[in-house]
């Protein structure tokens, strides 16, 4: 298989966007990347979504997504790995390029989760859990992570308190990132007085929802061209899968499923973590923050908050995480946030990252998770 | 690229299903293709389905029948494109494999639609339409289809009664089919009493719903050993999309994704619509049976029916179609459709397809269509 590049990226504000329907706030995005690209059109369209169906009421979004950009005809196609849909999106697309089956193809992220017809929210994000035996329970998707988080501060001895730097440094670094949906800066104190949502996950532990959509397109590496940026490859892609249910897994404070997918895309560009420069991961809730620096081998087992409370996960920290806010403060439009992860990456990589640039970023990774730690995505880009 | 052949199959009943979970329906058909292949395991997984967020609380679905068949781990995905979404996941589970990033994929299409918990299977199939322009002004999917069939007719000149033949010949070969969702013949005169739906759309023009799975196992065709069996090949593999809302296409009468899709195929296949015996077409509604024959060219615009008028889509005829039933008998659950039509096919072309053998068959297509025609994909499949 040959190598894939992005060659342009397009993402919307994360918010409350009222006044569009999913197939404009997509085509939003999608019209960015292929500007960025200087292209007008791309061969195929792998759209990553979750929850378009019954928030709503519309599915066939390959099709509609196609239709509304102006590239009728092409191939479409949606793919639902729930909160992960849009890295499996991605990875579907890298493998029709690699393939030679395609010569180009947009991987979008959408999702529009407010002023929705369908059933509440929340109900929505609880099938990302196991329908059967977590759902049917009445335990939330809020709850599961609870439950993960509570056992991880029993089993290793953590506090509530030592979780605040992740929330402080996603809001800090969102800051900056206009297309961000909290631009508030937040003190320990606030995190510490922050309603609580299901203990011990409070309202600043958690990641808010919103409508968004990011696009990239990408390219054989051979294709490109030089335009004064650098190239973005990418250089590994895995992905893996978990039981849904928590209480199936061997030990329901080890992501396996990140560790299978990081395992693969680390031998896949024959490094480790320490050649990472950045890490876009999965803060959904800051315990899920924790377990993915320690199942992509940044921490050891147990010792995720500590990275945070010695700021080695700010822009100019050791493993820098969230770096334009993060599903905390950019906002988790669920199967968008996927893409969103390889846009900001992308940017960090360019040099582009006003604010919150890391420092000679040259390799970034991102890793996206479908319900808690189910589906694992993971993607190394490298900039040369 | 290199070829991809498919060494299992397995399929459930299309039935009420009541005291199965959706797991436990994919779960079946998935073992059954296993052992059908003599596998115990495959590389990755890809599920085609569409209804499971609204309808049974569960996305996802990709980790959730993974884990379920003892493939903890895999890759695992689902694909959506409406009523083609089980034809999606075979086309990305035949890229996996034929691209080289996976030795084995599970294509598994699956739909629980009935017993769910969700809003009515009515409106959810409505998602398969345009939300915004189609299903929110009250126009159900049979509907949509209705409006086609009566400018068909409005066009063309046909009478109601013209369309009976594609209904028995349906009915006729699904008595031979154990997993058919329906075992009753039909006659004309039944055609013609037929209760009403959307008219001129009455009970039998249209497909019933169903809980059902089918599987397919594919290898490299390099990989495989003489077992006795023909080996099935998949020769061709296209997608092609149109605009989901039916007022927005140059013509309602006239298919033009399934004419891209076919004419792809076609092309990869080194072959023409002659040359095709067997047609596992799309017949959702009488109509789209009609429209798909003459898209894929095996009758001039607006002659569909003629070649039902005339029997050449029995199993003896010049262009086989709904072999084991069709979605019309065998029954339309619809994400698992797709890979439905591949199972039969692969009964027939292994000459296995007891009652409604087509004679010395060798070269299948089969033709997935979801919504209205906004997303078609075209398999064609050579027994040697």
């Amino acid at each position: 298989m040959r190598e894939v590049a992005v060659l342009g990226i397009g993402q919307t504000p994360v918010a409350e966007q009222w006044d569009k329907s999913i197939r404009v706030i997509a085509g939003e995005a999608v019209f960015a990347a292929l500007q960025d690209a200087g292209r007008e059109s791309a061969d195929g369209l792998f759209i990553g979504n979750m929850l378009s169906g019954p928030l709503n009421k519309q599915e066939n979004l390959g099709a509609l997504v196609a239709d509304w950009v102006g590239l009728r005809g092409a191939e479409a196609v949606k793919m639902e790995a729930a909160c992960g849909s849009g890295g499996a999106a991605l990875r579907q697309a890298l493998i029709a390029v690699a393939s030679g089956e395609m010569e180009s193809a947009l991987a979008v992220g959408v999702e529009k989760m407010t002023d929705t017809v369908g059933p509440t929210t929340t109900g929505g994000l609880a099938s990302a859990a196991d329908a059967d035996w977590e759902a049917a329970q009445g335990v939330s998707f809020v709850a599961i992570n609870a439950l993960i988080m509570r056992r991880y501060m029993h089993t290793y001895g953590w506090q509530k308190e030592h979780f605040a730097q992740f929330a402080i440094n996603a809001h800090g670094n969102a800051m900056h990132n206009p297309n961000a949906r909290l631009h508030e800066t937040v003190t320990e104190k606030q995190y510490q007085r922050a309603r609580m949502i299901a203990d011990p996950i409070n309202l600043l532990d958690a990641s808010p929802i919103g409508d968004g959509a990011a696009a990239v397109l990408l390219v054989p590496t051979e294709t490109l061209k030089k335009n004064g940026r650098p190239r973005i490859r990418i250089v590994a892609s895995a992905s893996a899968t978990d039981s849904l249910a928590v209480h199936d897994r061997r030990d329901p404070l080890w992501l396996s499923a990140a560790h299978l997918s990081v395992s693969k895309a680390y031998a896949q560009a024959g490094l480790g973590p320490d050649a990472i420069d950045i890490f876009e991961l999965h803060d959904a809730f800051s315990i899920m923050a924790a377990l993915s620096l320690e199942a992509c081998g940044f921490a050891e087992r147990g010792h995720g908050p500590r990275l945070a409370l010695e700021e080695q996960i700010t822009p100019r920290g050791q493993v820098p995480i969230a770096t334009r806010g993060g599903l905390k403060a950019r906002g988790h439009p669920v199967g968008a946030t996927g893409v969103y992860q390889i846009v900001e990456l992308v940017q960090q990589l360019r040099g582009e990252a006003t604010g919150t640039q890391v420092p000679e970023a040259k390799i970034g990774m991102a890793q996206n998770i479908g319900g808690s730690g189910a589906t694992i995505v993971t993607h190394i880009l490298r900039a040369d």
